[in-house]
């Protein structure tokens, strides 16, 4: 096989090879480690992962080939960060300080903050100024080690706006090296204007916003927030079976406020892709979750970001035989946070999932998780080159070390992506 | 006044201005802030800091003054880092997944790993190969903003290896442009070799080692690991009296493990400059070490490390009076965190601290709790400039901002600090 990429020399490779589809049970443990590895690729694809020799032996490097030394250190897929509301204008830290005061989100939202705050705020910004603000936050996202990110819409709350989110997201995508997943969250909140009036709302969502986003091809996923206080049980079911009905993947904010409501139970029950947040999910739940093969995706930043040390039964999900994955959920309310290797720490630490086990669910059950399985998530042949070389030896140094992104080399589709310090910054620097 | 410094067009400057001495209850909240501000510095002390147009009256630019443009960011004090073991030489990931799985520390420490894996390695490795090893991990401290850095001994635990451990942390103050506080800590564990004769050790390290390291001059603090399975109280009362009379200040790893076992009292009785850890102080021991003035230093990524959802009691400390600061506690075993921006986040949303009271913690408070609060901590004139210019407009963005160090510029005595990033990084990237 002909290769133009050769990464050698690695100490450590974390392939996450095995069969296709979200892991599960002790397999959730297998992150197919090898030592003394290589990898090779050709056109942005993996060839050939695994012992340095065998590699060797299979490919022809072509001429004028990339050879990176990654010095005996780790190599891992890139990460996946498959639940994010990334596209955002200004920052809410004024409520993560009322938060940690001991304000209640229900009283901050109801007060004109939360969603709401940032559904103004997104209203009335340019498209410029909203991609100027989201280019350095992705940007970071990706020198952290998130090769694939899925976006949500869902800071527009009316079609026109919701409509803008997407294709802002689609540009954001066409501009930056990272696979971005876009996903329709129209069902994010009633908007303050439509308050009393959301059975019309929901009729809208379904039969004239659904219909437009899925004409222009612009989502791959559509999302509902489940919760008695946002869409009930009944609206989201409505909502995820017309987006169904127009060949969209199904993602579901699911049993993350009012304890056993039942949106993982509906996830399941429609067999969607994936159930998110999950804090208070119901124990009876989980053998169904388990059945349908729905990744729940769990967000232990968000935990923290509301100053909570509440988090998802993640034991009890593995032991169930819940395929389980990890997001930061990076918003500008409850999770102000571009890095999974926060995710990583916090997964280990607070959820308990062994470092292996975090590592899977950061990668290959992430992707899964987004609709790209298929195509990131792991080092095998015909998968996306996305990987990052670590500072680090040893898998287990990822969540270990904590506040501390290890990742000193980003590929994408074999390229490696270098941004300047003043393209990671928030504010321009004055010359 | 002559100055050879100016910060303009700082947005928001949190001097930390007001009286000497560890701040507590409602003064914990006071950052001093100033909108609109500028800083003047000469020879790398502050002269002036305050609004903007005050600090051009005052000052007299220099030829050739250095002028740094904030462009409109968030200005405050450099972090004061007041309990690390950053001296080590290699990680020990292996035992963070043990944690992780629930495996009691003491378990770990039985079977050869805990402190006594790190005092082997230290033992085994030379200078050279230590000092290579601290190194980048103290310079990614400063870059993540700490310039006043404690770092303890107490791998060594004999003589010889406790006074070498000392001579490399003075060397490395010699090398990097932060402040770095000795703290000798021979009291850290009792070595394997002397198990069978702790009685022996302890009057050693009295009579013989305390006098050695005063004598030396190399450690301005001596702390003592407190807790029924390491140290006893009367054991370390005993060698915290005789690091006294010797004229070292002293520290105490008080109440971590054994709940309300009396380490915090003991540092009262004692007017202990700083007790730190504190997880499971006694609530009866919270008025002594109020009325006592001695620092409680908290250490929240230590929780985290240890795969702990317990957290010291914060919010009673401060409606105590307690005066609390903030420290990494870098280390290889429990806290593997070179970043006071996660202490920050950490402090709030586990410790609910309020983002002021975590940036006063982090910083003047911090600076008393290892003997630089006369020289660092606050930005008035006669201190250290040893400020940092954030990628932020607001000091609340600090903890909201998980797992991102906001840090855009570090300046230490006035001189702005940069490193490559091969300075940064652990692992030489092969050329």
């Amino acid at each position: 096989m002909k290769a133009d990429l050769l990464v050698g020399n690695i100490g450590q490779l974390a392939t996450l090879r095995g069969p296709a589809g979200p892991r599960r049970g002790p397999d959730l443990a297998d992150a197919g480690l090898v030592a003394g590895a290589a990898l090779a690729a050709a056109a942005g694809r993996v060839v050939a992962a695994g012992p340095a020799d065998a590699v060797r032996r299979q490919v022809d490097l072509a001429a004028g080939a990339r050879v990176i030394d990654a010095g005996g250190a780790l190599v891992t897929p890139g990460y996946v960060d498959p639940h994010t509301h990334a596209l955002f204008g200004r920052y809410r830290a004024d409520e993560y300080a009322l938060r940690v005061a001991g304000t209640p989100y229900v009283e901050i939202a109801a007060s004109g903050g939360g969603i709401h705050a940032s559904v103004s705020d997104f209203r009335e910004r340019s498209d410029g100024e909203i991609a100027a603000l989201s280019l350095p936050r992705l940007r970071r996202m990706i020198r952290n080690g998130s090769t694939t990110i899925e976006l949500k819409s869902g800071y527009g709350l009316n079609l026109e706006q919701e409509l803008r989110a997407l294709r802002l997201i689609r540009d954001l995508d066409g501009s930056l090296p990272a696979t971005l997943v876009p996903t329709f969250l129209g069902a994010h909140e009633i908007p303050a204007e439509r308050r009393e009036d959301r059975e019309a709302y929901v009729d809208e969502l379904c039969d004239v916003w659904l219909p437009a986003v899925a004409k222009q091809g612009i989502a791959r996923f559509c999302d509902v927030f489940c919760e008695p206080t946002v869409f009930t049980l009944d609206e989201s079911e409505r909502i995820l079976r017309s987006a169904r009905g127009l060949g969209l993947g199904l993602k579901i904010h699911a049993d993350e406020i009012a304890p056993g409501y039942g949106g993982a139970a509906l996830a399941a029950r429609l067999e969607a892709t994936s159930a998110e947040h999950l804090i208070v999910i119901a124990e009876g739940d989980l053998d169904a979750l388990a059945a349908s093969g729905t990744v729940a995706v769990l967000l232990p930043a968000t935990s923290l970001g509301l100053a909570s040390t509440t988090f998802a039964p993640a034991r009890k999900m593995v032991a169930a035989g819940v395929a389980v994955a990890l997001a930061t959920d990076f918003n500008p309310g409850s999770a102000c946070c571009e890095s999974m290797g926060l995710v990583l720490s916090l997964a280990c630490s607070a959820l308990r999932l062994d470092p292996a086990e975090a590592l899977v669910a950061a990668t290959h059950n992430a992707a899964w998780a987004c609709g790209e399985g298929e195509q990131a998530g792991s080092l095998v042949p015909g998968k996306r080159a996305d990987l990052l070389v670590h500072d680090a030896a040893d898998l287990r140094e990822l969540p270990y070390h904590m506040g501390f992104a290890s990742v000193d080399r980003v590929l994408i589709a074999g390229r490696e992506i270098c941004f300047t310090e003043s393209e990671l910054r928030d504010r321009p620097r004055p010359v």
